[in-house]
């Protein structure tokens, strides 16, 4: 399964006029000592954690303007209680079962729930330790909602709000922590050099293909695919759309920055700063990429996917922000631009209806964006990059689609045909989200 | 007037499993110098007060969502205008009155605003201070912008412009640099021992109590309680008003984790990323609380509700971030959201329209925050806690009563019947928020 | 051409209270060696440019905001877009063209283009460097997309879009680069003496005449002008345009406050202090000189010439936030919020059709701030300021009139009849902003 090292995107990377370079290792000048070093860390994860907090209202906001007006109200009720439980189950759950010290046991995980140290993460800061545990808390805890956020822009404008509630404390204190495990707290692909730095598999690519599973079983929109075409259900509002893209691209400095884990070296402080301008690049280049495919096979630049092309080249970059030149970063923002904008029909032949995006923007380009870190990381293996890929992305859907499965066998998932009609909004919270405004047919 | 400490909340604490425990002392690994830490916390107080500022656009938008279109100019208006009156004001007079210095006297005080040197708190910055000192007055500045804040969306739909405006002047140059400096300027409540971090009494009960104070003397809109029975007036755009909450959430950690005031040894760095950690905690639960009391006692979910939960889990943990545990922070964020969801119905029974829940929100899940303060920190006593909130409170809500009877009886503060029917935006302003839309009647 | 100092603008500072006092030094307290300053002034333009990234969304809110609601999707488009071209062209071409290191010659910048050590700035760290070359490219490229940001907005509902896209390039890759160079890049303004600490005039003024040259080439929206009067063409959506203002009031804080370029020294860190200090009470006192002119003017309070204050006297203090004492800087704020308001009629007087104001805003305040730095900055002078402005609005102005001059006669710059009557959203991006609410006609 091994394939030579930057073997698949040599074109690409010299189209972009450099190959990368290992990150260059600076002459220090005698150090800040181990007390500046916590402290910066610990303010990176703070500032980190958020950048990644904001996240979610960008989350909420490109959501609230992708789906139709009648639905508004319970999308932003779905994006800010879906926060409140992530951070309540990964508190109480999660991050014991993320990082279980010693050892993956689950007797061990089951202890520590229960055990008050382990409730206490913030008090078990240690002397000699690189920085507070409670701001390493914070900032993971961060990640665990973004993995949630990314679900319920896909199963928007028919998911029922209790389901979708379950399902979001069952992917935030389980399914979740036990694959980000795996990577991040020092599990198997770890072991076996999966490399993924701030998440394109462990946290966007998890989160589509629960998503994913999510739309398949829910099944399309009332008329979504009414006698063989897709029927176009336009987002309500353009504007929010376009602001809770800015407020995603602000925050992955944060998410992809702070994902370097230390700045109290200036070798660290460097290296956030190449991570902050790959991650920037790729932004671009995938505003860049989306538009060029847009015009080209669309014949008009269509705003969405331009909004979702920024978000595929930053989920691209995410698995690498930090060795890839700025040119292989915008190379490799710009193919996640125009993977979305390609996959993005691909979805509605298939008949999976995703209302926002989600799965093109975080589980394909965040496969891509996988696969390609060992062209610009020495230490990475696209064979361990693949068995992490599969590893995860199929864990997290077959867990997914049997909860989604259990969950409409038990209460049901899927509002009604009249609810759909008026919209979730009247039927299932009883309140409009612009009850002001006449709206239209 | 003492009451045993941790009497009160024992059962909530046992219920979310963790006694608090003071905060760790770290062994330190030889500091990092005078300089680094004048540095440092120069850095937490820009930060944090950025971070403040935020909030007075997640006021605007919250408040914005929350109103009637026809009233959406004049809300925004408001709230700009606010805290540009706010930072003149607080910096002509209130910064010098809230920290005298040198004894609070009358005199003392008329000398320092008319004195140059008081003027420029900027360049009083000295060697061996811990943090520049125009650093500290931006952070402080946005605290009393905060203050002004609250008021407007209580009194929204009917207030006019000016008088508004001159109570802002008031509230932000004289009530609540007095007040404030009780508890943070060495003034009376501090030598008593009150204890309130980043003020649920200071700055959101004192809010509240302006807000209550200008609800009283206003009225309510017209309408509003029509035969007895309340008559709806949904806000106009939920979106904003989500945004606008997420905005107030993020901005919370500057807010209360600057309060901490220093973040240049391994157990300041150690102690923001505590507050950090229960301020999102509080949130989440509040979240959540209000989710669960507005099913049990409406049998549907309202969104507002729940956004009010949030802010009323932000304003309970405001007092006391630092000591509780993660489980006390939740305990006491989730009855901070309770408490909002039972007591906005109970305004309306008094006939207080509060447009946007700035009462139960500021006031009443303050003066929780406040008197549940002495549970976790051992320094802190009921008896000073509700001297404290009955002094800031009472002086604010006299005050406030004073200043609205004496513009009530001279300029006028209620805009008309027809100006209420056509909008403040038309009567007052003479620009629509949203021209181009049709309204519904 | 030289003026005496200080002779402007006494009558204002006296006014204000408070003479300007250069910046006091402090006395070091040791140090926190090159390591600390080199980590400290990395994270400050880390953080600096992240806040400047923001303001990116501010402008697209904004300008969203103040367009009508059949323009919006078009508004959006062009905003995020020219973040992209300013991100790809300062990269490509706009960085090295800038900071040419050794010296302004043709063959120099020539070379440095196609050197791939040139376009691995982020490489380019070296032991005892100040900071990470990676963050300061980082935060220079937020300063060039910003001077393109400025120019959207003026140009709004008529402009086309490839064309548009076409002029950013050219703007960010070489207009603004070389003018930039001249005052930041060690050229032949910062020479001869020329203050412009954030870019009143090499970032505002130059985006400022870029967007007058636009609107005059590009000629009024249809209808504007009919018989002698101006039509009103109100924005649609007040809420954003304020939300815009505050991000952008927000991201200021980083504009001028990383312009400071260190933090690493405690003078450093009270002069970053300072700096949010002037810039906040400039911002405040726009917003009350805009208040002030637009009801003694009008005899109402205009909101968007309010939030046109602002940003006035934001603009103003960007020239010199640093020597003003708060007085003077509230002073030079003012005045920048009456210039907008008293300049706002008079270009439609001249039949340039600014859409949102932003000629006001950046190339009026912009002078205005630009000409007063000597009022406060002993090391400024009247005559290398108005050398300065005449040189980089000049040419930028030039530069732009010849672009738009060959695009127009090329491609065309100009939407249709047809396409302004039904909006651009439908004409050229077939895509509605709002597609489910009913708009007036």
């Amino acid at each position: 399964m091994m394939i030579h090292k930057r073997a698949i995107c040599a074109a690409v990377m010299l189209l972009a006029g450099a190959w990368p370079a290992a990150a260059q290792q600076l002459e220090p000048g005698g150090g800040i000592g181990p007390d500046g070093e916590y402290i910066f860390n610990t303010l990176l994860f703070l500032l980190g954690g958020i950048l990644v907090f904001w996240m979610a209202a960008g989350f909420a906001m490109l959501e609230a303007g992708l789906v139709r007006a009648r639905n508004v109200t319970t999308q932003l009720f779905k994006n800010i209680s879906l926060f409140a439980i992530a951070g309540t189950m990964y508190w109480l759950i999660g991050y014991q079962l993320m990082y279980p010290g010693d050892g993956w046991t689950i007797s061990g995980w089951v202890g520590q729930i229960f055990s008050p140290a382990q409730i206490e993460p913030v008090a078990s800061a240690e002397p000699g330790a690189p920085y507070s545990a409670g701001s390493d808390f914070f900032f993971q805890l961060m990640f665990c909602a973004t993995t949630a956020s990314i679900v319920s822009g896909a199963l928007a404008e028919r998911v029922r709000v209790w389901p979708f509630m379950i399902f979001t404390a069952l992917l935030t204190g389980l399914i979740y922590p036990i694959e980000a495990s795996w990577g991040w707290g020092e599990g198997w692909l770890d072991a076996l050099g999966f490399s993924d730095f701030a998440g394109s598999t462990l946290v966007h690519g998890a989160g589509g293909a629960a998503a994913l599973a999510g739309a398949i079983i829910l099944g399309p929109r009332l008329g979504r695919y009414r006698g063989g075409r897709v029927q176009a259900m336009p987002g309500s509002n353009l504007a929010l759309a376009t602001l809770g893209t800015f407020i995603l691209w602000m925050g992955w400095f944060g998410f992809n920055g702070a994902s370097q884990l230390a700045i109290g070296t200036i070798n660290d402080a460097s290296d956030v700063a190449r991570v902050f301008v790959n991650t920037n690049a790729a932004a671009a280049a995938g505003v860049l990429g989306a538009i060029a495919a847009s015009q080209f096979i669309y014949r008009r630049i269509d705003l969405t996917l331009v909004l979702n092309g920024a978000l595929g080249g930053l989920v691209s970059i995410t698995a690498e922000p930090l060795f890839p030149s700025i040119g292989g970063a915008a190379a490799i923002g710009a193919v996640g631009g125009v993977i979305v904008v390609l996959s993005v029909p691909l979805l509605d032949r298939m008949k999976i209806d995703d209302v926002v995006g989600a799965i093109p923007v975080h589980l394909f380009a965040g496969i891509w964006g996988t696969l390609i870190v060992p062209a610009s990381n020495p230490d990475a293996s696209y064979g361990a990059q693949i068995i992490g890929l599969v590893a995860v992305c199929g864990f997290v859907f077959l867990a997914s689609l049997l909860v989604w499965s259990a969950l409409r066998a038990s209460i049901g998932i899927r509002a009604g045909h009249e609810a759909q009609i008026t919209g979730l909004d009247v039927a299932e919270m009883g309140m409009e989200a612009y009850p002001d405004f006449v709206q239209a047919k």
